[in-house]
C-alpha cells in the first residue's frame, strides 16, 4: 500500500490531464436554467421563491445521486459533502449561488454551483479520492433582490451576521426571510456556522467589461472592491403643479436630480477604478400634477481605494446638503452597508493564476467590482475566485452571455485547483 | 300682474342685500368632506370610487330635497335643475366637482359644488324666482388622478370628447371608466350633450400663491393658461452597477436627471408666467444594483403666452436629444394634452369683478395656472370663475386651507352673479 504522498506524486501527471465533461456541465446548467425561465424575460429565481426551491431540489437530487452527504443549514445554505481520505481535515469548499435577480441571465451564480457539481462528477468518473473533503455549496440569497442587502447565507455561515438577522429580513411584500425559508422547506436544523476551511474557490462570470476588454480568458481577482450602499432621503413639499410659482417651490425631485448627477460625476473627480450608480429611486406622491414632496434614491459607490471612496462619500454629502439648501429641501444620507476592500488570499490567488496558465489559458489580474459570497468567505478562510469573461458587459439581464469555451476553461481551472488543494491521492 | 322686467327693477335693491347662509354652506362642506376622510391623510375621493359615489349620493339627496329635477348623464355628470320663469331660456350653470386627488384637501372642487347648492338654497329661502333656469352641476372626474387626463365629464358634455373616449379610459389597475361608472350606479341614460348655456360660473379655491400674495379677496381669472402635458421616454441600457465602467454606460436615469433640471429651468429662460413641473417618473428596473435601463417622466408646461410655451417645448426637446446623445441613450417625447390659453368671457368676467366690488371685496385680475372644468365650458358658453385665496399655496394636499371669510365672499359673489345672470324676478 502506497502512502498518500507517494500516490499523489506518482499521479500528478495523470491528474493534470484530467478535464471536466463540458457537455454534462452545459446540460446541468441548461436544466437549472429552465427553472424560472420566461421566454424574452430571462430567468427569475428570487431567493426563497418557488423557482429557487425547484432549482434547489434539482441540485440536492444531483448531490445525492453522487452519494454526497447533503446538509441544509438553518439559513438555507446547501452543502454536498464528499468525504476526504482524512475527513477530519478542513475541507475545500467550492460553489456559488443559484438564486437570480429579476429577469437575470443564465450564468451569474449558477455557473459556479454547476461547475462545482461537475468537478465532483469528474472526480467520481475517474475514481479520484482526495486527502481533504470537498464540499459543494449553494449559498442562500446572494443577490439580495428579494431580501436586501444580499450575501445573506454566506454572511451568517461566516459568522458576520446572526441567523436572527437573516430571519428578520423582509421582502417588498412584507414577507419574512425566516417564514419563506420554512415555506420552501429549506430551513435545516444544522446551525449555519463555519468550520475551518482549507480553501474557498468560486467560479463566476465577470460582471463588467474589464476582463472582456483585457482579451484574456481567466480573470484572477485580487479581491472585492470596497462597497458603500446608501440611501439618500430628500424632503421637499408637495404643491399644485399649475398653481405654485417656481421660486417658492421645495421641489424634492429637482434637488434629487442634481444629487444624482453628482453621484455620477464622482468617478471623474476621484479617478482610480471608482464606479458609482443610482439604480433605484422613489418619488412621492409621484403624481403628474403635484410638485414632488420627497424622493429616496439609492447610492452605490465601489472602489479598490478605501480612502478615495470615503472622501467621495463625504464630498457627496456636502454637495447634497448644498443642493438641498438651494432647493429649500432637506436631505439625509443613510449608509446601509459599508465594507472596505476585501483582498483574497495571495497564495491561493497565485495558484489559480498558475493553474490557468498550466492549462494554456491567458489570465488577467483585476479587482472584482461586483460583490460575491467570496467577499464573506475571504474574511474567515483562504479564498480565491476564477472569473470568466462576460460578453459586452451585460450582466443581471436576460441577454447575459459568455463564450462556452471560457466557461469550460473556468471549470477546468476549478477542477485542477481542487485536485491541488484537496490533495488528490488516487 | 307685473311684468317680469318691472318686478326685477323694483326688487333690485332687495336682491343686492341677499346673502348666502354661511353656516349652512360650512355644514354641507363638512358633511361631504367626511366622505373619504382619513385622519392625517386628508380626503381621497377618486373619481368613480365608493367615496365618490357616497359623496354623489349626498349631493343628489340635497338636490332632490330642494325639489330640483336631478339628471345624471351617460358620463356621470349630475345636474340639479331649478326651473326658470321661462324654462325655455338657456340656463345659468353653476358648479364644479366633488372628486379629489389622493389625500386631497377640503376645498378643491367641492367648495364650488356646495356654493352652487347653497345659492339654490338661498333662493328657496327667499322664494326668489328667476327668468332663466338655474342648474347646479357636479362634473365627473375632474382631477384625472384615477382616469387621466381629467376634466372628463365636462369635456364630453362640451362636445370636445366622445362618451366612448371616456368609457375607454383605464385606471392604474386596468379598470375602465365605463365599467366603474356603472358599478357606482352613475351611468345615466341622458346623453351628455350641451344645450345652449347663458352663463357658466364656477367658484374654486386658487391653487397657487398668486392670489394670496396679491392680498385681495376675489380672484377674477381672465382665463386658463395654455397647458402641455407630455411624457418623455428615455431608453438606456441595464448593466451591473459594480461591473460596468462609467464611460460605457447608457444610464437612462442620469440622462433623465439632466432633462428634469432643464424642464425646471425653462421658466427662468422664457420668463412671463410660465411654470413647469416634473411630478411623476418611473425608473426601470429600479433596482439598486442595476444601471437604469429606461425612465419615463411627466412634463407639465403652463403659460399664458402660447408662443413662449411652444418655443419652450421645442427647446426642451432639442436639449433632451442632446442630453440623450451625450449619455448614449435615446429619448422621445409624447404630448398627451396640449391646449392653448383659454380666455373666459370678458363681459361675464367683468360682471364678476364688478359684483365682488359691489359687495365690498377687493379683486385681483389673474390667469388661472390650474385647469378647471371651466376650461371646457368656456369653449361653448360664456364662462367666468370666482377664485378665493389659498393659504400658503398648498393645494392637492391634506393641509389645503382657506380663510372662511373668503369662502363666504366667493359664494356671495356667485349668488349675486346668479341673480343678475338668471334675471331674478320675484
Amino acid at each position: 500500500m502506497q502512502t498518500p504522498g507517494k500516490s499523489q506524486a506518482a499521479d500528478t501527471g495523470a491528474f493534470r490531464r484530467l478535464r471536466i465533461n463540458g457537455a454534462r456541465l452545459r446540460s446541468a446548467l441548461d436544466t437549472v436554467n429552465q427553472v424560472g425561465f420566461v421566454p424574452g424575460h430571462g430567468r427569475t429565481r428570487l431567493a426563497l421563491s418557488d423557482a429557487d426551491r425547484d432549482a434547489r431540489n434539482l441540485l440536492v437530487g444531483w448531490l445525492k445521486d453522487l452519494g454526497l452527504e447533503v446538509v441544509v443549514d438553518d439559513v438555507g445554505n446547501i452543502f454536498g459533502k464528499r468525504r476526504g481520505h482524512d475527513d477530519r481535515l478542513p475541507p475545500v469548499l467550492v460553489g456559488s449561488h443559484i438564486d437570480t435577480v429579476k429577469r437575470g441571465g443564465q450564468y451569474d451564480g449558477v455557473l459556479g454551483v454547476m461547475a462545482a457539481l461537475e468537478v465532483i462528477r469528474s472526480l467520481e468518473d475517474h475514481g479520484i479520492e482526495t486527502d481533504r473533503p470537498i464540499w459543494v455549496v449553494n449559498w442562500c440569497e446572494e443577490e439580495g433582490t428579494r431580501f436586501p442587502p444580499g450575501l445573506v447565507g454566506s454572511a451568517v455561515w461566516s459568522g458576520l451576521r446572526t441567523p436572527d438577522w437573516a430571519y428578520g429580513l423582509t421582502d417588498s411584500a412584507g414577507l419574512r426571510f425566516g417564514d419563506e425559508l420554512g415555506r420552501i422547506g429549506y430551513r435545516g436544523e444544522t446551525p449555519a456556522a463555519a468550520c475551518p476551511v482549507h480553501a474557498y474557490l468560486e467560479v463566476h462570470v465577470d460582471q463588467g467589461v474589464v476582463l472582456e476588454q483585457s482579451g484574456k480568458t481567466i480573470g484572477v481577482p485580487k479581491g472585492i472592491v470596497g462597497l458603500r450602499f446608501a440611501t439618500m432621503h430628500v424632503e421637499g413639499r408637495a404643491d399644485h403643479a399649475g398653481g405654485m410659482q417656481m421660486d417658492q417651490r421645495h421641489d424634492a425631485l429637482c434637488a434629487a436630480a442634481e444629487m444624482i448627477l453628482q453621484v455620477n460625476a464622482l468617478p471623474n473627480r476621484f479617478g482610480a477604478d471608482m464606479v458609482t450608480t443610482v439604480g433605484e429611486m422613489h418619488v412621492r406622491p409621484n403624481s403628474r400634477f403635484t410638485v414632488p414632496a420627497s424622493v429616496d434614491f439609492a447610492v452605490d459607490i465601489r472602489c479598490w481605494d478605501d480612502d478615495l471612496a470615503l472622501r467621495a462619500w463625504e464630498e457627496l454629502n456636502e454637495f447634497c446638503e448644498a443642493a438641498a439648501r438651494r432647493r429649500i429641501c432637506q436631505v439625509s444620507g443613510e449608509t446601509l452597508l459599508f465594507t472596505g476592500r476585501l483582498p483574497f488570499d495571495q497564495s491561493l490567488t497565485s495558484m489559480v493564476e498558475a493553474t490557468a496558465r498550466e492549462l494554456g489559458h491567458t489570465t488577467h489580474p483585476m479587482a472584482s467590482g461586483a460583490s460575491h459570497d467570496a467577499a464573506n468567505l475571504c474574511q474567515i478562510a483562504p479564498t480565491a475566485m476564477i472569473l470568466v469573461p462576460l460578453i459586452g458587459g451585460r450582466s443581471h439581464v436576460p441577454e447575459e452571455e459568455t463564450s462556452w469555451y471560457d466557461c469550460e476553461a473556468g471549470a477546468n481551472v476549478l477542477l485542477q485547483c481542487v485536485l491541488k488543494s484537496g490533495a488528490a491521492v488516487s
